[in-house]
């Protein structure tokens, strides 16, 4: 069996949901009511092209991981950027190239795009993550810093 | 006299390219065409909502600073986030809180928009800019990876 | 079987080498003279107070790991720090709690000295090292600088 | 007037003493007992070879600025390395280029001994810092791990 990548549709709602609810809890927010991802999933269907797409990676039959990205401008560049926001492999699945095939199907969309920059924000301490991207990205010295709500 | 912030204006253009041309000399992008300056600045006075706003920074008639922000999609949260992408200050001018000034009034337009979620991208051995930015926002443990290309 | 830590002795050589090898070539090292090995070897038998001790991980008289470490002045605690320099474990042995081992075996010989204080230094995407080391330390917000040389 | 760096001796022990309070206290590490001083004071004068030294910036008869700097041995290195670990200069006396010039005569006194190789750990967010050492020193990948006390 193969993973395969391709957007996310109505009917993976329950399976997406699993998955996407694993990565905020990764990120320690756990307990978001269903609203919450009710909005987010009908944003991904809707097909704005100012708002998130999604991806998810299949194996038979079974999603093991999904990505959320969007384009949004720069003023530095006149085609604007692509910002992979959410990446996110199933436990079990780890170890298959979920998450590269993710990577690299983001890549893909946005040369389709002609939006070839592609950006992400990682926690430093992201280990097992870091592992892989710093096979498919290039660490940049660039650090965030965050207006306190 | 005292350091004013203010939306960029058709007439600022010639002292705001001498700030921008500053600021991409500071990020070591010299000699950039006239072109890149010109579809920039359009693309300030254009109002789009989906591209960028420019605010100056003013002190007896004189530009002292510059910022560039957009509003961007942001799964996590419904009304967005927003992203303040250049902030300079000429090197004449510094130590008079124009970059806090600037960061303030960002902070005040996205509250005005109902979008109070700001962030900025700096170099990690952005020294100056980070003694300002540790006092006015909070350092993340976020980095950036970015697609080689 | 159980994993067992022990100082290092002569009879170790032909083994620790093998290892200490392995770790210079994780740094980049490679290829370094005999003699390099034959120095330290005898500096580690030596049993001089001021220079560094070894230790060995062992398991079925089978060594699967390393470290060295010192006790060097401080001028903040009159009783000195510990700096533990190297650690290493075998590739095939991953997994099975060597580093750990070896690390917890440095902390009581320097409780046994009544220099309780130990550090190391690490690669910042050192990602496996820094998997353990946030289990069984604490990271600084310190970084290293050298002299050009 | 030039500002010359010489080895601490008994008499500057009061206006030493003023300045390494001050470095403690930069480090957050205030209203340290006398007999703190006292005896790192002693250290420096004893003249023990395995012990910290101590210089001291002078301009016109007064002191401007401390560094103590020990040498530890390396099993990298058969000759040992020098830890530069404590440099501060008087807040009224920035500017002046105090600190490169401790920070040279640490260089000078460790070629003298035959020990090339000075680092010190400085904290990332040491800004003012980290200025200077980017002139006068290389930046490692290297973060300390410290042993939870």
């Amino acid at each position: 069996m193969e993973v395969t990548v391709r957007p996310v549709t109505a009917a993976d709602k329950a399976e997406w949901q699993v998955l996407y609810d694993g990565y905020q809890r990764f990120y320690e927010r756990p307990d978001l009511p269903q609203s919450f991802f009710d909005a987010a999933f009908e944003r991904l269907l809707a097909g704005d092209p100012h708002d998130f797409h999604g991806l998810v990676a299949e194996e038979d039959g079974q999603l093991l991981g999904l990505t959320h990205y969007v384009f949004h401008p720069n003023l530095w560049r006149p085609e604007g950027v692509c910002y992979l926001q959410d990446l996110f492999t199933a436990p079990e699945a780890r170890g298959k190239g979920v998450a590269r095939a993710l990577i690299e199907a983001v890549y893909a969309a946005a040369d389709a795009k002609g939006v070839p920059a592609v950006y992400w924000l990682t926690a430093e301490n992201n280990y097992p993550g870091r592992m892989l991207y710093d096979r498919v990205a290039v660490r940049s010295p660039f650090i965030r810093y965050n207006r306190p709500l």
